[in-house]
């Protein structure tokens, strides 16, 4: 977009609704830039900690309670609580956004007439620490105005920005589904197997940093390797045969999925 | 093991049967230390052409031609390629192994009375930098000499060496199928997904590397996200609609694994 340098001089009064782990690491990393001026959370101790680890931040737990003042609020809780939120806050003269992958911007209709989407594309976790400037942020926005604001703000943080509407969003939140969810529960699975002969998935750690790293370098497609890609159906049988029967399927399909994908002629 | 430093000492003449992305690499990474003097493949090109990236080695296509005076033979082919080398090699006093996951030592007990498996737990590609002194090697052996021996060769290679028999072998190739080619084949379905919106599989990199590193520093099951995990079935239901048929079972299975494994009492 070309235009990030001259994004970074505003300096916004924001809101924070929710203290989850993307409330949690989006807070502290906006107030470096701009003002966090509240938390809000059901849970008071939540919404506590949290200003605490911010300067001049209030913590509430009332909605009704929101600083009707500030330039941008973030709407940051898991996805069916957005709606709740949405129906008990008031109306504001601010943007309001939330930061969901899979719910539409027009959940937000009724609180402002500025609305917009404000999505990291990253799994956060409370203990890891996240290199903000390089999660890409997806924006939506109801208007040119609050698209520019959210610009300013994401460009603060991160140099990697992008527009999307909200079909676009639901695209990016499927293929990370695979990508994020999907591979950690593989990863999860070996960690099951390898306990059995007494190996840690430490193990595999190479292993799996190579097939990230190859599957980005030359294409997932070229990269492919294993009984599946060689038709090596024997080796297939042998391995779902060792398998409990909660997996043996899962491998069965995934094997099916990546010989139908190269146009091998097998069946398992 | 402790006695690694006095392991690398001992040189050995190495002949390499096969020419493959395994064989390739495990050739110029052991001439290092020790002297490959042979390299066969069925294919006389492909021989030569590895043969002379090595210094004083031969390529032959011929397995009578075999270098009868060699300390170790790798026969790094194809797994159901693995039996026609075994049967069409001339008996050799040096030891024999193979570099497979998932073939038994005994394949190779016609050849000679020292055999064993060398197996590198790792993806090979002929255009990726591997650094070998990372990749862990399980080595089965059929009487203490032989596995010195082996232990040798593999510690001049890496600093992960570990014994697994064939049993052990094959659960640890199982958890790799899961852990690596089944993740490169949600990548593919990844890319695939993303395409259709004009993104490239790079958006998610710093994803799929926080989802690696999260699962391998807090264990994969305190690491799930998304949907399944949540037990958000609206947000499932919605992803499955919007999926070609290919890749809805995929998409519904790992979810109800993911929900099954975290004893979520949902159905999908």
């Amino acid at each position: 977009m070309g235009e990030s340098a001259s994004w970074r001089m505003e300096r916004y009064n924001v809101v924070i609704i929710g203290s989850g782990n993307v409330a949690s690491h989006l807070a502290k990393a906006i107030n470096r830039c701009h003002h966090v001026t509240q938390i809000y959370s059901r849970n008071i101790s939540h919404a506590t900690e949290l200003a605490e680890q911010l300067n001049d931040c209030k913590a509430t737990d009332l909605l009704t309670d929101l600083d009707k003042s500030a330039d941008i609020y973030i709407i940051s809780v898991s996805d069916d609580a957005i709606n709740c939120v949405a129906n008990a806050m008031p109306n504001v003269a601010g943007i309001v956004v939330h930061t969901s992958g899979s719910v539409e911007i027009e959940l937000l209709a009724n609180i402002s007439n500025h609305i917009g989407v404000f999505y990291p594309l990253q799994t956060f976790s409370k203990d890891s620490e996240v290199n903000i400037s390089e999660v890409p942020f997806f924006l939506e926005a109801s208007d040119g105005m609050t698209m520019d604001a959210l610009k300013k703000l994401a460009y603060s943080l991160s140099d990697h920005v992008y527009l999307a509407d909200s079909y676009q969003r639901q695209t990016l939140h499927v293929a990370a589904v695979f990508a994020c969810n999907f591979f950690n529960n593989l990863l999860d699975i070996s960690t099951e197997i390898l306990k059995k002969e007494g190996y840690s998935l430490e193990i595999l750690a190479p292993l799996i940093e190579m097939t990230a790293f190859k599957a980005l370098e030359a294409g997932a497609f070229k990269a492919q390797t294993g009984p599946a890609v060689r038709g090596d159906v024997a080796t297939i049988h042998k391995h779902i045969a060792s398998l409990d029967p909660a997996l043996k399927e899962i491998y069965r399909l995934l094997s099916q999925s990546i010989i139908d994908r190269h146009n091998i002629q097998k069946k398992i």
